[in-house]
């Protein structure tokens, strides 16, 4: 069985946990808590030299690190990855196109806004860049779900996953989604998914603890 | 034939360049000055709504973008693309870590260090952050290349050409790789390989024109 270690408030995390679901994959998760160090200690650092999660234990003492890699591996034969030579290239496509244009901006300003208690003041420099890179982002997703359903081959795939995970969580992090409709629609279609399960990252007992 | 719309300054259309001179697959050229907003003009928009670079024509008015998906693409059912399940998984782990990694730290180093004349003295507060997180990822890179010869599958793939692109020109931007020696021995295996092609970015040329 497959160990995932794992931060229940990290919607990089969440996408392992999504399509493990939806696969109906069991597993065994072990909670990383990144802020306190718990990712840099030398027993995961022996496990991952990234010092990073998710990660997961496909093997005794092999680990598979990045959260647009592994949905790779478990998805893999099945019809979340998409196996046609040109279908796989544009579910990566969009996979890279969310780490450099979704996570430096909507995640990371989830990250400051809504789980970090005053992460607004510590990074007031640094908003208005989020803003508008987050929205630009957040249209080009608009353009491209208005004409299609789901981001590739007309199906739920881990593209979809990926692109869900911070996507799911900008009106958390000051994001007005009334202007896209159509990625609101996808957003619906996604949670509407059979073995969804919710990211569940719990804000008020977050807060409460912080 | 395939038109890939690539600047010749840029490491991530240099990946596609490799890439493809690897495989001996021929392809139209068009050079895009992004410097020069060649990449948001309307009729580029409409070809890759995201405004970057590397793109490829893959058909008739059907375009393929970003620098760690093409080489999927073009590589598919060759040696270059690892088809293995966990060795493909393995293959994307890596090119994440590029994106992540080395991208924003390595590779924007490389464009204000030593393709923008005064970009030294515009992102001097920044210089630290880049060598710091720079040097990190050097680290990583080096532990797995000293026990293997090659990123993934024991093989030269397309994970050597995405994490090559920019670690080659490192030590055109402050970065001191002796201390790497199993990264600097993977450099010259990688340009040993036949159909190897130089980035051929001229920095004399590139200064005297800014």
């Amino acid at each position: 069985m497959y160990t995932l270690y794992s931060m229940q408030r990290s919607g990089n995390s969440y996408k392992v946990r999504l399509a493990l679901a939806r696969l109906g994959i069991p597993y065994t998760l072990v909670e990383v808590d990144t802020l306190q160090g718990e990712s840099r200690t030398p027993e995961f650092l022996a496990k991952n030299p990234n010092g990073q999660i998710p990660l997961l234990e496909v093997a005794p003492n092999r680990y598979l690190a990045e959260s647009n890699a592994i949905p790779w591996y478990v998805a893999g034969g099945t019809t979340l990855a998409p196996e046609d030579r040109i279908e796989r290239a544009e579910a990566l496509q969009w996979m890279f196109f969310e780490q450099h244009s979704v996570i430096p901006n909507i995640g990371v300003a989830f990250f400051w806004l809504a789980l970090i208690k005053g992460g607004r003041d510590l990074q007031q420099h640094a908003l208005d860049d989020w803003m508008e890179k987050g929205y630009r982002a957040l249209g080009v997703m608009e353009m491209h779900l208005a004409k299609n359903p789901y981001f590739v081959a007309n199906r739920f795939t881990i593209a979809d996953i990926a692109l869900y995970a911070y996507t799911h969580v900008a009106d958390q992090c000051d994001f007005e989604l009334t202007r896209f409709p159509a990625v609101r629609d996808w957003l619906g279609r996604v949670a509407a998914e059979p073995g969804y399960v919710a990211m569940d990252w719990q804000p008020e007992r977050l807060a409460a603890a912080q």
